[in-house]
């Protein structure tokens, strides 16, 4: 096999699977290629990586060696996307009644998604979280995106106890967007007792939400390394109910008289200067 | 640039934007690199993913030249990974009281996904979807995957009527997972006129939910052009309110006093042979 043809083959196993620790001497089995030269060809494609700011490969040589590609992102791109996210989000016909923002579109388009997951990935890889939590619905895509670059797996929980995710626990909460008591529940067969979770969610306000996933989490004997949401909103400002988080967007003001919407980047761009 | 520097660049950006049809100019631009040195890298990644049965890559040279990668999945893989998705889906702890399958952590898992986004996509790519359509809460991530691979939107059909979607339209419906009457509802921005919309759900018996998202489409004078489903039921045998649908798995049986599951391949093999 020629190097380049190689390349297109490691390139593509190691963008397929970022996040996960691969066996050298499976790679050189597949790739029917001394380590030697698979080496030199995995250098290659770390310095472009590295350059370009698209991702970390680390290598370990020796009998186990293995090989782990951890996604980046430039603090430039990370910049320049949340600056176009917000000339969109902000655009006056996406106020519905009730101050409301619309977001759905953007948030299921496919380059925003994947932006979104590695952003996420990239701040939360070295809490080295065992698994990805959020409650349904609109955080699911986000969640997803982010555990595929992580390669780690998602729970998601509920808003109502679903009989085909078998015995549950149930906690109540009062969530800022929607303004009354809920109930969020959790499938018992889901988090392992003792496991590192991470926590995501499209928009936080007070972080109820967040506050209720945390203490679902304790019932587990869970821990919460870390918390990412795509939006937050300034107020209530000082009276957050969670200390520790990623914001990728902050919501100033959404004014429906003067269908005028206000938006910052959140403290993402500060997190990874 | 070395041309191996440029496989490494060349081949992530193809990855990234499967579905997605890129300019051979911008590409040259952004590599300095002259178009025919392009098409000679573009040949050799062609190749590869073409011998490995993981891609197509379509190239249309001249000045508004560009190249489209689509994802393929060897039939063989795909046999593969559905014989040992069966074997871990019908281990006997996955029964829940009333005969419920409990599988959401197969499928939040980041390779099953991975790889049944990219069946779907692979099978639908034909029928070239504007848009990709589930309904909460099982079915987002597959349809998040799917519509990756196919560089799509998606859009989510919500069970109760949310107010940060805006006005909606809405149906009722009977699912056979549930036994009781439902409603489903769609934000009236999510859908253009004459989309042509791809269906993607967990989980299909008789087809209540399926037939429910085809009524609420009808209401947007938009188009289902296919459906996807990991699994069905082969109960009501000839009575599905559905014909034409691609599945991924088939439950036959679930026998709760003798803890057996009995799981086949769906249709999706026989499609793709």
């Amino acid at each position: 096999m020629r190097r380049s043809e190689r390349i297109v083959r490691l390139t593509r196993t190691l963008m397929n699977h970022p996040g996960e620790p691969l066996s050298l001497t499976d790679m050189a089995d597949q790739l029917d290629a001394a380590k030697s030269s698979l080496s030199e060809d995995l250098a290659i494609i770390r310095d472009v990586m590295d350059e370009d700011g698209e991702g970390t490969l680390r290598t370990q040589m020796g009998a186990s060696g293995g090989v782990l590609f951890e996604v980046d992102v430039a603090w430039t791109k990370a910049q320049e996307f949340l600056e176009r996210a917000i000339v969109r989000l902000r655009q006056g016909d996406r106020i519905l009644p009730g101050g409301y923002l619309y977001m759905s579109d953007v948030l299921a388009e496919p380059d925003v998604l994947r932006m979104v997951g590695k952003m996420f990935a990239k701040i939360f890889a070295s809490v080295a979280p065992d698994i990805v939590l959020t409650v349904e619905t609109k955080g699911i895509p986000l969640t997803v995106m982010t555990a595929q670059y992580l390669h780690r797996p998602f729970v998601i929980a509920r808003r109502d106890h679903r009989v085909t995710e078998g015995s549950s626990v149930s906690v109540n909460y009062v969530s800022g967007s929607d303004r009354r008591i809920q109930t969020m529940s959790l499938s018992k067969r889901s988090i392992k007792q003792g496991a590192r979770v991470l926590i995501i969610d499209d928009f936080m306000k007070a972080g109820g939400t967040v506050k209720a996933m945390t203490a679902l989490l304790n019932e587990f004997d869970a821990d919460v390394v870390g918390t990412g949401v795509f939006m937050e909103t300034t107020e209530p400002e000082g009276k957050k109910l969670v200390s520790n988080y990623v914001s990728l967007l902050t919501l100033a003001e959404v004014d429906e008289a003067r269908q005028c919407i206000t938006i910052a980047p959140g403290n993402y761009l500060r997190e990874t200067t």
